[in-house]
Order: structure tokens, then sequence, then C-alpha cells
């Protein structure tokens, strides 16, 4: 008979910002400068899937990212991981229960897997950390609640920390300088308000010219407006926001929502030198935005979407069941898509559309081309297709899963399956 | 023999701000949120002329702009200056002396011809209003100062008083509620520092969605991050980049004119909803003259160049005479323009580039392509001919100037005369 084989597969979801992070205070052990606070997105379609494996004949921890063997840096942010969870495996378990295996002692094999399209610029670090450290969790036999392991997600990447929730996700920036509590807790799970839609808009773009770790840091050192950001704006935000999430107030959600990107961006633009996200398809859809809710504000006196935008030009535009058809519309009617490749009609493409939300089920998924009344097309210029490369519909989703041995990425000899 | 003729022409130039005004604190009066700053340009190739005449045989005030006769609307604020112009003439001049000619009772025919061109967005609203008070002053023979004028051309339109004085100009807000405080003071004349050299680049671009007046309310209403700007940021700049002309620092002044203009336009951004005034096409002439600066910072230790931006795409970028062919050729590189008519050789155009400051005498006008050493080209993107339109070379320049009667552009009758 073989030994017994200590592996774990999890997954784990991205997550939206609704009130940016943009900030260390502490760069070593991500302290950001504010809280922030996003939706997680449902991983039917977007997710980090991550199996490790500890066994005492590795003679190394290897790590394999999409197929591709990645080196893991001694002190870099997945070693130290990794390291962390080692450490915790040994003193809430080892230490306590003589039986247990020594599985700190051995070295680690993880091969991880994003179905998130790299192009989409939806922070793939984010899910990716939220997957491993839940998947070392879970063969670590952990005792740990999501908010624990939220801290050592976020030592991987800042915002990974909110990848541990589903639902409605707060990073509560903290005081302390150990970091202990900088962590992500629960404002209202999938269930409170599963209405939550976004529709992802993959703008082509020239590749970034400062990535968010420099930039962020860039801001902190010379923008005199964050300071204002951080210390009076943010914390009103996070209050109210969260208020609206659990009171269901769309309207409000989608206010703060759009004003805090566009702070955001305002700060990265008073940074010296200045920085850009945003290019004319970004401001194009927000134009889009706008003008849509001017509209329903006029027929229903309520909003019906709020764009958001990363440190990227690409578009989140959150929204509800009622109006995704029509902003559907809207974004393929001024930003023609290539056509989606016919295989992947079930898996996020950052390329086309495909009507995974079933919206369009009269037209066999393909978008009416019927605006809704009273917009004003004036306001959005008509672009010429792959503007947006592509839209990708979405749900609020539920946090990482721990998966069944079906799951698993790995061979028996521990290293990738084939694709 | 006729009767004496009362009339008076004088020119006055256009103002860029570096430090940026955009907000007010009493929409009526025209009293700014914040202190500003500008530098004069000379008057050769952009101006507004104005020959205003009084006449007892005249029978209503009237006003042509480029040879069009424009209604002066009762209560609007060309009438406001008007009767402002017409009352200080009664207190300070007719009753004072008796013999003086009742030219206050009298109707005006004023006449006024803009060289800037309007799609250069450099604000012809400024110096229109500092060329009116300043022709009025001349008729009405008022004994009153540049910075006394600028109170009355500040209710024409804001920025207008500091095309009061040549130079670099403050434009104090003061703090009185009925605004004789916000006037514009000299910081140092055009003699001070002759060496400052103005690049306006006419960018092409869709109509402003949001003209600057509705636009900066709607910053003050809405924008966080506006507060602290005015309260905090401007006072501090205000000072350092006065400190810095009168050193004539060019280091510092570049420093500072660039962040200021992101910040406006950080605020700007910051507002609900948001106000865009630049596209691609500026943030690659930032990229440019970032690159430019780099360059410049590694081989001399020093900046080059400083870009601005007011309510739309152009930029007008600051440098100093060692630079002008530089910056001049990689702005004609990367952003080639149309043919300028060649008629107009003498007469700022918007379109295509003349070479009026004969910055590139041994190649008749025309750049060389060849661009500084050093100057990493896959920073700025090779737009299409067309993207910027028109490239104007300007000095600093003088205040306003009282001409003679050969400059009148009235007929005998008091209409204008043909262009």
């Amino acid at each position: 008979m073989s030994a017994a084989v200590y592996e774990a597969t999890t997954s784990a979801p991205v997550n939206i910002a609704c009130i940016k992070y943009w900030g260390k205070r502490d760069t070593k052990l991500i302290l950001p400068t504010n809280s922030s606070l996003s939706v997680t997105l449902d991983q039917d379609l977007l997710r980090s899937t991550t199996t490790s494996r500890a066994d005492p004949s590795f003679t190394k921890d290897r790590l394999w990212l999409n197929g591709k063997e990645e080196e893991i840096k001694d002190g870099g942010r997945m070693d130290n991981c990794i390291k962390e969870m080692k450490r915790l495996r040994k003193v809430l378990v080892e230490d306590k229960d003589p039986n247990a295996p020594k599985l700190s002692e051995w070295k680690l094999h993880i091969v991880s897997f994003n179905t998130v399209p790299t192009a989409a610029g939806l922070a793939s670090s984010a899910s990716g950390f939220a997957a491993l450290t839940t998947s070392l969790a879970s063969l670590f036999s952990l005792p740990l609640n999501p908010s624990e392991l939220s801290l050592i997600a976020r030592r991987g990447s800042g915002s990974a920390c909110r990848s541990l929730f589903g639902g409605y996700v707060a990073w509560e920036m903290g005081s302390k300088p150990d970091g202990s509590d900088s962590l992500a807790v629960e404002v209202a799970p999938q269930s409170h308000w599963p209405e939550m839609r976004a529709v992802v808009c993959v703008v082509s773009g020239e590749k970034k010219d400062v990535g968010s770790s420099v930039g962020m840091q860039l801001t902190v050192e010379t923008s005199p407006l964050l300071q204002h950001r951080i210390k009076y704006v943010v914390p009103e935000r996070m209050e109210k926001i969260s208020k609206a999430i659990k009171e269901r107030n769309f309207d409000e959600f989608a206010k703060i929502t759009m004003a805090d990107s566009n702070q955001f961006h305002a700060v990265a633009l008073d940074t010296t030198p200045p920085i850009f996200y945003m290019n004319d398809v970004s401001r194009n859809l927000i134009a889009l935005v706008e003008e849509y809710n001017r509209v329903c504000l006029e027929k229903t006196g309520h909003l019906g979407a709020a764009y958001t935008f990363d440190a990227g030009p690409n578009a989140v535009i959150y929204t509800l069941p009622e109006h995704i058809k029509a902003i559907t519309e809207l974004v393929l009617y001024f930003f023609p898509v290539p056509s989606a490749p016919a295989e992947r009609s079930t898996q996020a493409s950052a390329v086309g559309f495909t009507d995974v939300l079933n919206i369009f089920p009269e037209v066999g998924g393909k978008p009416t081309g019927k605006l809704i009344q009273g917009f004003n097309e004036e306001k959005v210029k008509k672009w010429d297709v792959g503007a947006v490369k592509g839209v990708i519909h979405c749900k609020v989703g539920d946090g990482p899963k721990v998966l069944g041995k079906e799951a698993s990425l790995m061979t028996a000899e521990g290293t990738p399956k084939p694709l």
C-alpha cells in the first residue's frame, strides 16, 4: 500500500475594489495607508485554483504557475507566505499533537492555475495568493478563520487579503506596527445581496508605464492630495458604503464607488510625475455610464450602474439584473468587440463577448442593438472594433472553496497535470 | 471743423496660469477660491485689440467682436464692466472737473479684434476683457493703476485680471466680501526674466463637455480634494513659485507649474460627475516633456521644460531659449502638424508651425528631425499628422498697450473698419 498523500486543492476568487487601496505605510509588511472595500466575483468564470502537496521525498519547495515553473525567491513574497504557513503548522498543530505528521519539515510542491485572463487586468495575484494561502491552510489543517488567513495572504499581495471572503469585504487598515490588525472582514455575505452584477470591459491599451506597487509609493511620496484622502475621505466613505451594502442601497453604493474610482485616479494624476491609468476609451466608458444613469434617474429616480477602474484602462461596471441587458447593449454598441473564440464558450475570455449569464436568450446570446430610449448617443464616441477587446459578465460570488481530490492539479509525481 | 473725437485703442495680452484658478467663492463678483499666478505672453502674435469711442450721437452702447456685432446683455458681464467704468468716469473725473466732457452720459461703440486663434484655447476672454477695460480707462482718462483696473476686468472674466500686467502676475484671491482686494499684482516684470518661452501645442479634440464656469462650480460643490488644495496646497505654491520667479529659478518654476497643472486636472477628475479636459494626445505631450526633463536632468542636473494644461487638451510648454529648438523638434517629430497656411506667416495660426522666433534659421524655418541624444522614443507614441494641429511659439511679454490713432479699429462713423 502506498503512503498517505498530503495534498489539498482550493480555489479562490477575484475581487474588485469599490474603495481603492493605493499606498502602503509599510512596504515590507504590506500595510496600507487606508482601508478598502471590494466585491468578490463569482468563481465560475474567474478564479485561481491551487493544489499543494507536502512530501518527504521532495527536495525543495517548487511552484508551477499556469503550467510553467517559477522560481521561489528566497525572502520574496511567495517564500514569506510559505514560511509563515509552515511556522503556523508547527506552532498550531505539530507542537500540540505529537502524532501529527511533521509536514512543516517537508518540502512543498505547489501547482496553480488562473482562469483569470491576464489581459483582463483583474489582478490574478489577489486570487492567486488567496488560493495559495487557503490551500496550505487546508493541507496543514490550520485552525484559522478567513480573517486570520487574510493576514498571510496580505503579505503576498495586499489586495489578496480581500479574496479570503465572498460577498462584500473590507480590508481594515489597522494601526499596529506589526500589521496584526490589518486584515479582511466580511461586510456582508454573497447571500445578503446576490443581485450584484459586474460587467468587465477589457480595454486595449499600451503597456502600463508604472506598475501599481511603484506607482502607489510615488503617490505616497509626492501627492499632496493623497494625505487628505487618507485622513478624511476614505474613513467616511468606508462607513457609508458599508451601510449602503447592508441596506442594499444601490444608489449610494454606486455613487461612492464611482467617486472613489475617480479619486484614486485623481491622486495618481496628482503624483510627480503624474500617473495615468485610464485612456480615452476609459473616459468614454465613464461617459456611457454617466449618460445611462442620467436616463435612469430621470425615468426611475435611481441609478442603474457604477463604473470603477483599477490601475489600468479596463472598466468594471457594477449593476443589477434589471440593467445588465441595457448596459451590455450599450457597451457592445459603442465599443464593438471582436468575435469570441468559439471553443471557450464556458470560460472567461478576454476577447469577444460570450453570453454566459444568458441575458440574450431570445437572440442566441447576441445583443439586439436596441439602445434604451432617451440615451443621448452624442455623449459617447462610437469606436472601431477592438477598442474594447472583450466583455465579461459576472455575479458577486463566494469565498475560497476547498475542492475534492478529483480537482487536483497534480500528477502522482507531484508535477502539474497536462492542461 | 468737426467736433473732438473721444476714442482710445489699446491692446492686451493673453496669460497662461502656472498656479491654476479653479473655483469661485462668489460667482457674481467672480471671487476665486484660491490665488493664482500666470505668465503674460507677448502681444506680437497673440492679443486682443479694442477701440472704444464715446459720442453724443450714439443711441446705445454697441459692441463688435471680430467684425460681428454682439448683443450687450443688460446685467451681463460686459454690461457690468461698461457701467462700472462709466461710474468711475463720473466719480473720479467729471465730478471733480466741471470742464471734463460728460463721457459717462454718452453711449459707447466698442470694436474688438482677437488675434488669438479661438481653436488654440488660449482664453481670448482674458485678453478681451483686459483690452476693453484698458481701452475705456484710457478713453475716460481714469487715474487708475493696473491693479485697480484688474478689479473691473476680473468681473468680466476672472483670469482677465491677470492680463493687466506683463511678465509674471499673481491674482491675489483677497478676503473681503465685496471683492475689493481680489486683484492682480505684478510679481516680476517681463524685463526681470525675459528668457521665458512658451510653446503652445494646439490639440485636436472633441468639443468640451463642460465649460470652465460650470465645471469649476461642480468641482467646488463635489470634490472633497479641492478643499485641501485651496487651504493648504495653493498658498504654499504661490509663495514658492513667486520666489522661484524672483530668483529666475527655472527648475523650481517648472516643478511647481507641472504639479499644479496636474493637480487642477486631478480635482476636475475628483468632481461628480468627473471632468476630463486632457485626452490621450495631452497625456503623450506630458510624457514627452517628462522624458525630455529626465534627459536634461541626467545631462545637466536641471529641468528643460514645463507643461501646463488649462480647461482643454492643449498644452503650453514653458521653456528657455537653449531648449526651445529641441522641444520644438520633439513635438513636431511625435506630433507632426499639417502645413501652415502660407499667407499667415507673421500671424498666429492654430494650424501648422511657423518659425516666428526664427529658431531654425539654417533650414528655412523647418525642423531638422534630429532629436536630442538619449531621448527614449519608446516613451511617446508617434501620432498621425494632425493629432496636434498647430504649434505656436511665444515669449513672455508686456502688459496692455495704449496705441496711437493709426491703430483705431473704427471708421469715422463708429463701426468696425473692414478687416
